[in-house]
């Protein structure tokens, strides 16, 4: 990605790296065993964290816990995909803590892209609200099953699989709506992941994977803007704050 | 309820139905543990069924079996309580099997109301698309937690507690849209389930419960009409077609 | 609930209450996953708690934290409902912690009714031990499935299904046992979730849902007698301490 | 175990035996994911079973299917150890299934022992009911916990670990019921297992293990009275029935 | 992948595809809730498959369905990637179905590499036999952790993250073992998942998420052979028999 | 177990040990729900545990928590058995902490004996990889299916079974791995907890569960030399250290 100099760090898929971000942090999707835990989100200073997120004291709960207006407005899609994903999560979703699923808005701008990304923890149904969306997903016999979603449009992608959606008009944006069963879904980037990771994979496995040269891996990295760069001088918290 | 002679059962709130019959039909959210499992729905006339949908042969899988248009249309919000649910489920989206989630269109007309109800195996997040809703829910303590949704908010319904929406506004339909953790959530309307069961709960304990009469326990019941009446001709399957 | 001046709050219906005050603590069913985790009774005054309840130091388990007396004595149905729900749970078994399931002892005097109410996390199995009782649940779709309980005979009331258990004798108190599978089932009894909630559920949402007027509303809730007041000046602790 | 000569197999054990038997059955212990998905237990002449019972058409269902009085009598104790386990299981009570517990309604004749077993796949709390109950487990540090029960008093034995019940009382019977978190629990007990398997554990396994001399095994094995000898004409089914 | 004229397809990665079939197959990873289900394997033709696995009937199980000598022999790595993975699964280990675990051998040829991909229902841990074996896996932040493996030496592949295994060593062949937490992980190679698919991801897509050129798409996908035709011409039952 | 005056406690078994400390340590299995949570093990000497094991922050995670050689050297199998266990666990490989599995390493000197035992949390697939080793499970209904395992073979022993390994060679030592499906399997040796626990299991109930006399009792467990004293000495955390 190319930054100008002198700029911030652009706003980057922050809803999508959050999914990344929080999948550092320990929490579980066991059953919601008790009526509700409240995310005490204050408590994320510690040196030890928990395979779950600690609750604040339910005496303390207010209704405003299990509400959130996070995905009433529009994510920035200025960004080198041309998408955003803003989240209803336990960061700014507290209440959600224990419940099993995620809700996401995903903005994508004309000729946007959500690129090939799978969800470890989670399969989605997504709908599409506005615009077009090209959608797809790739089974483990390589098989890709495709769709163009029209708004009130639903599509699945099953937990584990490397999915996209695409935005193809050239004016209009797209947005979408997507449910996902897990509290901390988890998302990796297939081109991040293996041409953007830090430190990099060697060439030689990327070489043989891709069936290309050392000349295109450097190139495609390079392209894809050392994208773990620009997060180096941020904490997960920040990151999370942002939300 | 009161119908007319000669009429149709009326198009009431058949997604809310559809999970209540779907909850009768056998099925199982574990983990989805293959790629996906496409609900066979030809073979419900059965007399034997499973705890889980049986799938079709995966080399027979299209992309349509991961799409539906099903939550595109509003649903016909013109019964005694001015709401319909429609389901993405596996019903409509065979895909969804196995795949441990739901999305719902709720559709609210002025004044109306979803009653207060609870899901019996699905924690809840719903987004509020338009108009204004009036959401609450009661927890086990008796504690009720309320919010009105404006376009763009969300709020959690914690599993198996009663909750309910209220469209307040005069004029304005409302939208909403809701991703439950299961594929089958069930629902039961707290109401009908207490008054309008088939057959009716003994007068005394709902006497001792609700601290009223036997003439209110025959008023309530008469006015709510002998919900299940409406349906005792129809097969699971017709109602099932109509989602 | 009438309540005369000076007197202490009535035993009421303390075990069910239990069920649903443990339910607003934090606690977990995953799998037992260790031969077991005492629960720790005493850090429950934090500001902060878990989904789950941490345990004591194994070195200190001895065998009176896998035993307990609390369902040898009869519970006190001397009040509104004429029940009492007795349990063995984390708080006076603390060896049950991580176990998954709970037993319970319903004393229901004669004539006294366990009101129409779910459990969100858990299905039951209860057996009649003294007396008849009359049991029933009401699944999604609204039929009733009801039985006359005689000692020795076992009735199944499925998960998040409204239930209730009545004693239509007049002379003899019935007592049942019960098991469920889930270390906190919660409870959440539908006449005061819906009439009695604190603060109240809007009066045309109530209006809507059982057809009644706001007169007939607020003389529900007032026989009901505001059953959160009772409570209101009592922490969490205190109820927990006296089941 | 005394066999008199021409007698049909004695009633032996037959609760725990169908815990054992059953447990070579195919069921599964999801979440319920349904109101319920009542055991079809016609279809077990099958050659080909599944991992969880099918269920009959809901249409069909009853409230007989939810109940069952199978509780109500005193097992025959009549037999080598000196106890009989009754279980409410999907066998006697099909709706059960999918409902993830099972009650057992345990007599111990005096001096009889329920000897050293454990449930691979429940965890167990049992309540005395008559009588006097020494109960223990063993931890996987190889600990005892121990407790005198009387009636009223509860004990938690942990998933998968030995436990035993004794009645150390020379004249009355005792009389437990106990909840278990799997509507399949299964059984094996600890000295049939090692010393009366069909066919026997290697010699020099048992000799090893148990710091035992080849006679010492064989004098056990046969007071053990080749405990599978006695059910090898018997197929699951009438083992089933007789429960 | 150099494939000859004339040559019947190679005797490529059976095992990681046998892993990407098998996920196309319906099965299921409850808690094994009975002693056994063992897989009854030769009910595969029907149209009709299950989300689980049907079992044999118990009575005929016999020893042989738990073994396997599967892991018993090297694996062809004659391949385009040089490696090969043969699975202990429910197709050559019926005695597995309901465990909830795989074994698994992987041989890579010197230079060979198992290229990166991911488990959709697993987290694995592999250790070294033979040779030395480069491992990394890439967390949802692109963070990359690696690890040089020497005979004896673990390491962990948390589920669904991509990861890969390289044997950098020119001459002698490495030798894995792992571990699965599935009885069915699912396998998907990110490099054939996004350029190798049937049908192919639109080249905009992929030109956006990799940041190349529709030629540079096109030079991929020749190089990775179309991998998915290969196999159109084989039914899934031949694969799965060649394991 | 004969131990020499003044030595310190033989290195006895001590992975199997550790598989019973660990288990009465607080951990949980629940699915990974994020993308690793590095167990903080330097936190266990506190007075109150989880039911879970505590993460390090996941910024100070290193490749090495993801790395052990715990499996690259032979246990000491001169103990009273004959065999040794190491494992992959939480304690020497932090990474694996939610993970689900656990690898084991299993040594048996010739005519050594994993003596007959069960694992309550777990299944297992068990490798050989040197030797011949019998093993052996017993079902809940005591049919032992066994088999003779050459270098290759696998065998499945399912959750919660008794099962035993066996080499019968007078001079090769053999060699296995295993896979189980939990990070804490736990183990329970059944000779050791029914004749050699702490306390001692009543004599009459020992006397009437094996159908011998309190001599037979007295001495197999004199003969199994006090299991538990051999360790009475020791704080679970120093025998944690030395796995």
């Amino acid at each position: 990605m190319m930054m100008k100099t002198g700029t911030r760090p652009p706003p980057l898929i922050y809803g999508i790296l959050a999914l990344a971000v929080l999948s550092r942090w320990a929490m579980t999707d066991p059953d919601p065993l008790q009526d509700y835990c409240i995310a005490n989100t204050t408590s994320s200073s510690s040196s030890m964290t928990m395979n779950e997120i600690p609750c604040i004291n339910p005496a303390s709960a207010t209704a405003s816990h299990f509400a959130t207006s996070a995905l009433s407005k529009p994510g920035n899609t200025g960004n080198r995909f041309g998408f955003n994903v803003t989240l209803a999560n336990t960061a700014n979703l507290p209440g959600l803590n224990t419940m099993g699923l995620t809700l996401a808005r995903v903005d994508i701008a004309p000729q946007g892209v959500v690129p090939p990304h799978s969800h470890p923890r989670a399969s989605e149904v997504t709908t599409c609200l506005k615009g077009y969306i090209h959608v797809g997903f790739v089974d483990a016999s390589n098989r890709l099953y495709t769709q163009i979603l029209r708004p009130g449009d639903s599509f699945v992608f099953p937990r584990g699989l490397i999915h996209y959606l695409y935005n193809s008009d050239y004016r209009t944006p797209a947005l979408a709506m997507s449910g996902l069963n897990s509290q901390n879904p988890g998302t990796q980037i297939a081109s991040l992941a293996t041409f953007a990771s830090n430190p990099e994979i060697p060439e030689q496995v990327l070489e043989k994977a891709f069936k290309i040269t050392g000349q295109d891996i450097a190139r495609i990295h390079n392209n894809l803007g050392g994208s773990w760069m620009e997060f180096s001088s941020q904490d997960d918290k920040s990151l999370l704050g942002r939300i």
